[in-house]
Parts: structure tokens; sequence; C-alpha cells
């Protein structure tokens, strides 16, 4: 497990915030958002972070170099539920950079109210899945701005 | 609008049948299955009928060919709701080959009661999206058995 | 087939409109969304048009009439692609209000280039599932604007 | 962080295997599963095992109790990728039971080839999310058989 990074609870030790709206179709009998769904979640303000800091995924795919950042690991913990309708803020920061991989940790809050904390380790391939050379901006984008 | 294939309520009219179960992911908080599943059940249906056929759809993905059934259309029409650990039989038949494109139909069942009827059209493209000959091998899959 | 509605390949045709981002989860092995990610795109639309309206859908869901829009049907067609990435423009417009149901009229647009319609019958249903009375409020969302 | 269960990598060391077929709609732009899918592969492991069992989710869900088996925390660790169309086996044990908690241990292999292995720890919840008794059935399930 190379998982280590500890998510913060406090949004001032993120870098980047995303704020998205959670949809009726991710949802489940429980009347919740089914857990299934954080991936998308954290996924997409990964990508609203590469995005803002100039770097978006699909260039980063496309490029030159053609770079997948791999998902390795995944680990989310559910503190209180996320509901239909809800606006979540998704603070984001990387961290524990290495040669081959990084982590990314995540907070989600509705209200300021915390709902979910989680990490995701990622490897930089290249398009037939080798590890690849972690493109040099990765760099720029660890810990709290 | 090419779609065109009405779908019959008679199971008999059907050439392929394959069963599924839903998933507690794909309920909704109405605690029923959401409709944006059904897609990827008749897709799975889709799947089987061809891996029945000796043709799976990695094969005509990956062979010489490089062929995708492209979803040009897709009309699912919810007759009474499915639920979480539903057993579905669903009944698949090709219709309308044309030199592009070809349809299919479903019927959805749990235990002999409709549930769901469906159409999706297809075209078979190459690798970069573009329009591509048929296989000649889907004409032997129209019509009932 | 209640589905009636044949939406424009007009903006202007359309009430309203809103803007959403494609995801990466949303891709698939073809390098394009997938098709069943759609129809949580026109979901995603029609609980924004609710909420501009002023009418949001987790209140018409929670409130003393306890209304579900159950989805009767659904149509897609597919005129190109959307990638990950992509700003997306989804355009709603409500035509068909019949005593128990009412349809919706989808356009999504990509930087004004028409990517896929679709329409949408519901129903509207208690908590039970049995068919209720349509909210008053939905007459005021018919046509364009 | 209650997650303490390590997933072992060998299969004698699981109570129950349930095979399941990668979808086409799970595939993502990388060519391969995406990550998100594999929530709903574990969930559909513990419902095959609690049905298998004789203790159907769904009848825990709906029988006197009510009982919810919430997700508390999830992890996956990313081996080797899953692509369209593996068949996959799921390796299911349960673990770690406390009087409000348990954890379920998996691990997914491909022709015996491990692709993964993943953690999720579960909380007894009532139908409005409140901790409930965990039921005593699953002291039955723990460990492998």
């Amino acid at each position: 497990m190379r998982l280590s990074l500890q998510p913060s609870l406090d949004a001032a030790d993120y870098r980047f915030t995303h704020t998205l709206r959670t949809r009726f179709a991710e949802t489940d009998a429980m009347g919740i958002i089914h857990h299934g769904a954080y991936a998308a979640y954290l996924e997409e303000a990964r990508a609203a972070m590469l995005r803002d800091a100039g770097h978006p995924y699909e260039v980063v795919r496309s490029g030159p170099d053609g770079i997948d950042f791999a998902v390795l690991e995944l680990y989310v913990r559910h503190r209180r539920p996320l509901r239909f309708d809800d606006e979540v803020r998704v603070h984001v920061v990387v961290d524990g950079l290495t040669r081959t991989t990084f982590q990314v940790g995540y907070l989600l809050e509705v209200a300021d109210e915390v709902r979910a904390t989680a990490v995701t380790v990622h490897g930089a391939v290249d398009g037939t899945g080798r590890p690849a050379r972690m493109p040099a901006f990765l760099s720029t984008l660890v810990g709290a701005a």
C-alpha cells in the first residue's frame, strides 16, 4: 500500500476547490448518493484542478508524451451521506510526489459540513499502459497554495 | 429517425435470451432501477448474443477490420419498474439490416412479466469513427431463430 | 408509444439551457462518451430547469404531494459523438402535457454544433409508484419562453 | 480509519467466489475498465455471498429489522487493469466483525492472475440511517470456509 496521505478536515489545507451538484441518477434505494459515484466526483475535481492549472487532462493525454494518470489506489471514507441535489465542494491537494507516482487528497463538504474524505494514488503511464516519466508541471501543484 | 422496429411482447419472437441480475448500485431514490441503467443491460445482452454466435464483440473490435457497432439511436419504453436483485431475462432480436446499419429489438421480463421493451439502431464504424462495411456474419443473426 | 415530440435542431425553440461538462468516467473504449451516460445528462438538465423555475425536483419529491416524475419512455438520437471534457449545452423544452404525462425535448450542442437530440416521456407518480395528479406548475413550463 | 483488513493474494483465504463479466459500458478512453466501476463489482459479489448464505440483501433490507449495510470506507488497489469482456472471479471474505461494523476483503482475478484487491467497511443502519444492531447471522460468515 503506497497510500500514505492523511486528508485534512480543514479546507484551508487544500489548494483547489471544485463545486459540483449530485445527480438523481447517482442516488440509490437507501435514498442517498451511492458510494460508487464518489470516484467520478474525485476525478471531476482532479480534472478541474488540472484545467485551472493550465494543463487540461485532455491535453496531457493527447500531447506529445501521451500520458495518462492511471489510478493505482483509491480510498474513500464516508462520514455523512450525500443526498440528491447537494452542492458539494470538493477540496483537492496533491502530495507525495515521487518519480513515478503522486497522491491526491480530497475533502468533500456541503455547506461547510464534512461529508467524506478520500485519497487517490496515481502513476503516469504511456498509451500502452507502461510507466512513463511524470510531467514536470506536477511539482508545481504540490501542497496547499 | 431510422428507428422502425416494433419490439414484440412475445418472447417467442426473439432469437436469443440473456439473463442478468440487477445491481443495488443501479437503484435510485425512488427504490427502483434507474432508467439510465437500461442502456448497459441492452448492451450486455447484445454482447452475449454476439459471443453465443461465435463473434465476440471484442474480436469484432480488435479483428483485422477493427469494427465498432456505434449506437445511433436508443429507445426504451418502461412498462413496469425493475427492482434490486431482480433476475431479468433480456430477449434479443436483430432486424432491419441495411448495408450500413441494423436494429436490435429487446424484451425485458422478470418471471415472464414484461417490464420494458427497447430498440437500438447501430452503424458499423472503423477505429476513426467513419462508416465501415457491415461484417457479413450479421445477416445470419437476423430474425427469430 | 406515447412519444410524439420531434426535437428541433434550432436552439431558439427551447425554453431553458443547462451547461455541463462530460466526465472521463463517462468515456468508453471507443474514446467517446458512452451512450449510456446521456440519460443522466438529460436528467441533470431537467433538474436544472425545475430549479430555475422555482420548483426544485427535491421539493416536488418531498413536498406534501410527494410526486415523482417517472420516466416512461426515453429516445436518444446520436448525431455526432461527445468526447471527454466537452462543454455541452443541453437545451430543454416541455411539451405534450396531458392530465397524466408530459414530454421533454432536448438538443445537445458543443460550440453550436449539434451532437444529439432526445425525448423523454414522464408520468407523475406518488411514493408507491401509482399515477398521481400532475402538479399545476407544469403547465407554466410548456413551450419555448 | 477503521479499515484494517489486509486482503490476501491467495484465493484459498476467501470464503466465497462470485464470477462476473465486465461490461463495455464500464470501459474508459484508456481502453480499460474505469476504476469507478469496481465499487459495483464488490457490491455485486457481497450480494451474491449473502444470497448464497441464505440471507439475500433484499430480505435483510425489507425484513422486520430493515437493516442496511452502509459503506463507511472503501479501499481498492489496482494491480493490473481489467478489460472489456474479462470474466472476473471476485473472492470475498468477511472479517473484523464488531458490534457495529464489519469489514469485507476482496481478491479480483482473471484466469488466476491477480488484478485488484479491495476492502470495504460496513455499518448496520436502520431505515433512517441511524446505527442499528448487527444481524446475528453475520458472525457465521466470518473467515475462510
